[in-house]
């Protein structure tokens, strides 16, 4: 694991996530850019103190060195914005598969490198849009996928949250400083940080692709460079239309990731607050609740269990079927199209929500 | 009454909102554009058979022969978009009060025309965006008129409904077919109908003004002529900023007016669904839920009586306080503003959703 | 209208339910045991002096000497629950219809005694316990009784209120008071006043009869006579279990009546705060939201409704289907039951809850 | 860990909830009464083939001759209700802390035997009563118990499932075979499987206990031995009064677990579908939302953690603060109250509903 050290927070959500369906375990880390704390946190957690490294660079010598059956067998990124790309450029170049933390990198050419990297070391590559591994958002893009819904017609996709109302950076709270320093996060604030889950969900589930987009970004609180808040017009690739509103500066509001997605046959409407009931809308019919039982954890693991079982079969060159649920997690492509979200969001607004394409090729 | 004879919605709706109170009795109506169905319309609701009348302009002018204490007092208006404006002017011009459905006219042109003339006569005009009269949508203007939120920062309101997401206009159904005649209901369609409901509720609750607007209207339904989906970027005259959308055909919405509003200091939230609650939200405390008990043609209901007290202080000569609860309810300005809107909406759209100002002077 | 005068709660309701329709109108009444209070709300009203009466003696026995096309077609009782019989035994002996507010009488022999009065005249008798006058509640009833939920097993019925969890009877509060009286309530405080309504409500949409209860009511607050709190276990005559609670002292409730039916092959649930949503329940099926659009005052006026198209096809002579809409509004049977229900809870809670039968020969 | 192999259900939850805060690690096991198949659930989850044991008397004897420093440091159990005590037994005879899952024992003579044993060997026991795991249920608790609520006077908590609506045990379920099995579970079906977490719930936040109660269960489902459906009237030992429902035949229904406590001075609500709000009341007020954020999982976990945290205290001789967060788990005491409500609801409801009292002596 690189990142995730003493005072991080999404860090231990990782290390939850791994070790829910005991398949994975911890093995080493480089979790803080402080030597000692790194050390000192891979002690928290009982890892052996010559697995616990100061810097990602020495870990990943390191563990390159060690035999097969002992190194580990893959790099987490749960390190800021600016710091996915590097360990993760590493980590492949070295052999390694690599899980990162969203957004894929720090700007739209990093991930593009990293996903020609991938390509041409025939590595995996997992991004923790952690959102799409909920069984009802697998299930409401089953539904879209298998026509259910008919043609899609619109979608309204919105992530608002209220803890940056204030100018919480000044004030030592960690995780809002590095998200609102454009040297650690990028060009998008709101946008990178929980605009790209938005974007990612409503393409994950529609399996349409955004074309193109008009928004309207905006700083509200005083002194802060990024921006806290973000509406965007969208048209999709067949014709549908959406809206896409992030927040974080809407009080009171936690992590109301929400969805609707309406087609000419009928409608889906997910809230990530009540995440185990998809509610389906249907002409001249009972509105339908489907119900399962998965929390935020076990969404989260979902993926790193995919990612972990695809890994076994990629390691014993076993082949997958396409439909098989191990490949069914976000990828480096994912990652370039997030990117492209960020810079395409950012630049449209600067033209005054001048309609702006997605550049990902 | 002009309109709201056999096989019409809203008209019963008025009706039932005027008798509530038991301050205002039905005395005539020319309740269609046929005459013969005007009459029996009148006969269902008990009216002497000489004041149902076949015509607006022989109501009108019958009416106006009547003895002072024997004549209607106020002429209600409940036809289609663009029979608003010809009763609405001809009724002012005889020295009638004039309660109009909304949008106020056809077209802004007309909607300007009325108010100078409502300016000339000194006669009172109200228009029926009745969710303005829920207690707690008031009370949520209050809150915000008071600084309860600070500054406001957000406002997002929509307002989604399915019917009209098949061709329903050509099956027969009275109430679509005008609804997506352009010659009846003028140059919006969906954002005639509901979306200026959404824009009256935004600016009413928070006092502000919409300056300038980005719009992208479809048209999703084949052989449709008018849009049926409506997005909107809004910004406002404070520098917030706002996001409007409506649709008739995202399937399984009834009537889902919404709107959220983010101040610097705490959010407000109010569903049409369950119109007695209004949620606020604050920094570091409990969300509170506030709750009354009046349902929609209460609501309705209070849009008549404010008007008919405000009507019987002005014939009385008496003067009322300027926070007078009678002299709450929707004006010709308003009516001016919702007109001003929809052609705002139609333009920026055309023009691929170019910013656009409001023209209201 | 008997009762309903100035600072009176229902009986403003019940003109507006009876007005809704705009088949019904007030005529004459005796609006308190005050004449000149009497006649002032009369005047309020708009109604004619001379039928604006002292006391419902005077106007069963005015009215009844006026032709038959210029009396009232029936009287409605909206008095505290002491005042039911005597204007309604009255009526009935002069000829009258009879609408009541509910509970039907003050205690059950008087509801008994107004069953064969019932039955010797002939006349109609109609029992605003209104709730099953919401549309899903009939269809609630109609699935019930189509077998779609199978053999009914158990019902969960609960009606809470906060509202007097204090000793507001004695601050003036004139609603708080009379119910608070044993003289004029009766034997039940709670479960006369809520708890029929709940009572009504499960018998009505399982169309099962409680067969025996056992009942624990309490006293919370200090110098109060009547219950304010009610808890029932119910067996019905299929051999159904089933909970009744209602509370007066549960503080933030307002008029939470809801209930839950579970049969062999589905469920249903319904929500008074949310009256326009049913949920069913299946194996094996995603939950399913049957909806409508009515609202409380809707739903009490389909009572009136009923009633009233009752009365012109009895007074007519016409005789209706037994499935007709018009005959479907409770009855001096539902009263004798509802009252055989308070008076069955009272003695099962003076035994320490020891199983009661109903009384209703 | 006893109990928890292969095709097991809470098993596995309980291992996630003790990995979470990777403080705790699975050493051993004996996870099935098959000694094969313990070995091979053991080798799915990495654990080394010699702590793999057959039996729990085999793990307890071999665990015992280990180093202190080696050895396991308490027994997890998570066996069908007839095996709770005697793993549990003979861990406490052999210096092991003991962690059960509920009801405490078969009986409530066990669960008076194993109080006993608990106090002479000094050693800690802990029962997952999962549920007050919930930073809102300990909220709650806390605010009852600074007196926000005032005097306690009504208690409902309701915990209906659906899932053994049909005859589920003969069509090879192995969850619902030894729940509804009386040489399995016990004198109580639904009461003792579900029927004590509703129990323990109430008397956790309230800090009342339940003085008697009059019990009425059912078995609705034909061929089943143990009740399927429970309803209780219960009164505390304050004078408060209340309910208790639980169902298993209840349609529809999951895991609903509700709670609402009344006071003199306001109500608090808390649903476990929605465990991350605390629904709060007051009188002329609005209600309150109390919030935080922790998952099912989260919660179990926290039993786990405080367990672990009293365990190391105690091992290192350290006195913990009264107040310590580290003692708030489920005690042998709320086992032995456990058995003494499912044998107090089965005599009282063998008695017709008669009121019993709990024998906690």
């Amino acid at each position: 694991m690189v990142g995730g050290g003493r005072g991080a927070f999404i860090g231990a959500v990782h290390r939850i996530a791994a070790a829910m369906d005991q398949q994975i375990d911890l093995v080493c880390g480089a979790f803080s850019s402080d030597p000692e704390k790194s050390k000192a946190s891979g002690a928290d957690l009982f890892l052996p103190p010559d697995r616990c490294y100061g810097t990602f660079e020495e870990m990943i010598k390191s563990e390159a060195k060690l035999p097969k059956d002992q190194r580990m067998d893959f790099v987490a990124i749960v390190t800021p914005n600016h710091m996915h790309f590097p360990p993760a450029k590493m980590a492949l170049e070295n052999g390694f598969h690599v899980l990162s933390d969203k957004p894929a990198t720090f700007n739209l050419k990093q991930a593009k490198q990293l996903r020609d990297l991938v390509k041409k070391t025939g590595l995996l590559y997992a991004l923790t849009h952690n959102y799409t591994g909920y069984p009802l958002v697998k299930q409401a893009r089953d539904m879209v996928r298998d026509g259910k819904l008919g043609k899609i017609r619109k979608v309204i996709v919105e992530y608002p949250q209220g803890w940056l109302a204030t100018r919480l950076e000044i004030q030592g709270q960690k995780q809002a400083f590095w998200r609102t320093d454009p040297k650690q996060s990028g060009a998008g604030g709101c946008v990178g940080d929980i605009g790209t889950h938005a974007e990612n969900l409503a393409e994950y589930i529609t399996g349409l692709q955004i074309k193109e987009l008009a928004a309207d970004i905006t700083t509200f609180v005083k002194g802060r460079v990024l921006d806290d808040d973000v509406n965007v017009l969208l048209r999709f690739d067949n014709g549908a239309k959406g809206i896409l509103h992030a927040s974080q500066i809407s009080i009171g509001e936690e992590n109301n990731l929400n969805i609707r997605v309406h087609g000419e046959k009928g409608s889906l409407e997910w809230h990530q607050r009540e995440p185990n009931t998809l509610i389906a809308k249907w002409p001249d019919q009972p509105v339908q609740l489907l119900r399962t039982a998965q929390g935020y954890l076990e969404a989260f693991a979902n993926i790193y269990k995919n990612f972990a079982n695809h890994i076994r079969a990629f390691e014993a060159k076993r082949k997958l079927p396409a439909d098989d649920i191990a490949l069914d997690y976000p990828r480096i492509e994912d990652g370039v199209r997030g990117m492209a979200f960020i810079e395409a969001v950012v630049a449209s607004s600067k033209a005054n929500a001048k309609w702006t394409k997605l550049d990902t090729k």
